[in-house]
């Protein structure tokens, strides 16, 4: 799908919702609505035939008109009070706006600027174009997909040339599989790598220290690659040496909650049932306390994106969502497992992107 | 300075403000004055001898623990309401909120809060630990002398490797220093790696892309490191094989100006005569419309923060700010160049930290 035919679908969205327009502040919105990936920008886009408007600063005009050029540019620094003033003086009279993302000051100036022109009135319309970004469209599958090969690929070398062996510590081990992802066709990693050895397993986001891998330790790595923009997540857990019955327990409760998570991914299904799919395998076994988090998220441009899937979750899943699957178990002070995929939710069975076996690999 | 003195000095600048407290939403301010990391906290500081209080969700609890010994922390999703709602059970009367971060959506939430307990006010207090934060302690100079560390021995080991030969794409340039720096002690980029090649050098904020390095080409780096949460920022720019007469010329103008703009780093210097200094030097050349950005910026938790260093800035240098010294030249369709150190202001002459060499390097 075409930058433009994003947002005629969007413009399709403000007509039904009684809008003229909306000023898209959040830039990821932006991007996705555009193209165009600079800093600092806003765009306008209409209901009606009005020809939509980014706005941006100086420092990216030439990137803008690479990125973005079948649309109008204007050079301004405040670029959402710019396009207020331009969506007025162009008749909108209902002008949505970004509520989730607009600051309270940056409202104050918007504000100013449709009191000058008296004629109109600011909307809120959060979550509006997130709800169509939820739906992947096939140029953003394929580039998350590369994305999650990026990420495979680099965990399989990793493993393979015996970068996770004992002595070695979290932050090498880290700044390695980064470094990988990078030769794997990576442009950075999507978040900030977790890798958590031992006792530390057990911290659900743990960032990496000097803790050097030992042998029995539970070794969770949580991490993917960024690519175009788009982002991969995966988490798998390793035993170094030969694993203790405990691991092995809770390893293969985590997995049969990850499976029964994955099959529960279907379309039309709440996001509450397919959270307690994974949940109810992981509290049956009794050690439902222990899984303090959600089971998944969306992915796309952001790490963490629409649906949310956890027990607080409201809607259903849709066919084009991306999303992960992670269930986990962590006993404070021993040791914690997690798994986790990203997949495609779609008619038939998910399309499973991160395709680095599941089974419990003990490294020695 | 450890992370309560720093709260401490928040608090006498609170009692001054005529506030009883302030509720700290943004994520490197929470950082920068309690040390927790995670992605989703608030944190409450009060003028008076009420402890501050560190929220945050159920998966960093052991996190919190960790890097907030010294902080009571509460477990709670919506953590800025709820330490509204403590504030107020405090006694605070007039409750400080960050209005540059908090967003529209956000302050309704936080104002039911307030209006429940109808005994508080929500006073704007944007930019109040930003401004304690524009002053760099010890720790946090050291981290940046080690993040610009990391990035002067990342490019010297890519000239002095042939990194730079003509045949490579922009984005192999990019990956490789990223994973140089990684080797030579940073935990990742500070943002994401220009590398501009040819023309593409005129664009100040390009994205590498698979443009081939070509002799004759201009290639200007524009990178950082990050330790321990603290920015580094450089630029350099090479000519590949012999140089033109213009690329001379631009390239001589550029490091006169910048040599310009550092000497102009003294305290309590204008803001505005700092970026003047070092614009007439390009514009008395006659390329003043080739130049259309700032001068600098301050760099520490944040790639930029304050003090912006520019022609509509307000203020003067602080001792003890670190900032960045950035002219340019970009000639559309040609190329361009910048050149950018990061340096301590201090009473004596700037520290410079980034110490990669600045003489026209011409690589053949």
């Amino acid at each position: 799908m075409t930058h433009s035919q994003r947002r005629d679908r969007l413009a399709a969205k403000l007509a039904a919702d009684g809008l003229d327009a909306i000023l898209v502040s959040d830039l990821v919105n932006v991007r996705y609505l555009s193209g165009f990936s600079g800093s600092n920008a806003a765009l306008l886009v209409f209901a009606g035939d009005t020809p939509d408007v980014l706005a941006t600063d100086s420092r990216y005009r030439t990137q803008a008109a690479q990125q973005a050029p079948d649309l109008e540019t204007v050079i301004e620094r405040a670029c959402g009070r710019h396009l207020v003033g331009r969506a007025v003086a162009d008749g909108a009279r209902r002008i949505g706006f970004e509520s989730h993302v607009v600051t309270v000051d940056g409202y104050d100036a918007l504000a100013r600027e449709v009191d000058e022109q008296r004629a109109a009135e600011l909307v809120r319309a959060s979550g509006t174009v997130e709800a169509l970004r939820e739906i992947k469209d096939a140029g953003e599958i394929a580039l998350l997909r590369l994305a999650c090969e990026a990420a495979d690929a680099a965990l399989a070398v990793l493993v393979s040339s015996d970068g996770l062996r004992p002595g070695r510590t979290e932050r090498e081990v880290g700044r390695r599989l980064e470094a990988l992802m990078l030769e794997h066709g990576a442009d950075g990693p999507s978040f900030e790598t977790i890798v958590a050895t031992g006792a530390n397993s057990a911290i659900p986001h743990h960032r990496p220290t000097d803790a050097v891998l030992a042998s029995g330790d539970f070794v969770k790595i949580d991490f993917g690659a960024l690519v175009g923009g788009y982002h991969s997540d995966m988490t798998r857990t390793f035993v170094l040496g030969a694993a203790a019955e405990w691991q092995l327990e809770i390893y293969g409760l985590v997995a049969a909650s990850q499976r029964s998570g994955r099959n529960a991914l279907e379309v039309g299904a709440d996001l509450r049932d397919v959270d307690g799919a994974a949940r109810q395998v992981i509290v049956d076994a009794g050690y439902g306390e222990f899984f303090g988090h959600g089971l998944g998220h969306g992915v796309g441009l952001q790490i963490h994106e629409a649906p949310g899937i956890n027990s607080a979750a409201a809607g259903t899943l849709l066919a084009g969502s991306v999303v992960t699957v992670e269930p986990g178990v962590y006993l404070p002070d021993r040791g914690g497992v997690r798994i986790e995929d990203t997949l495609v939710v779609g008619e038939r069975s998910p399309e499973l992107l991160t395709r680095f076996p599941k089974e419990l690999a003990v490294l020695t």
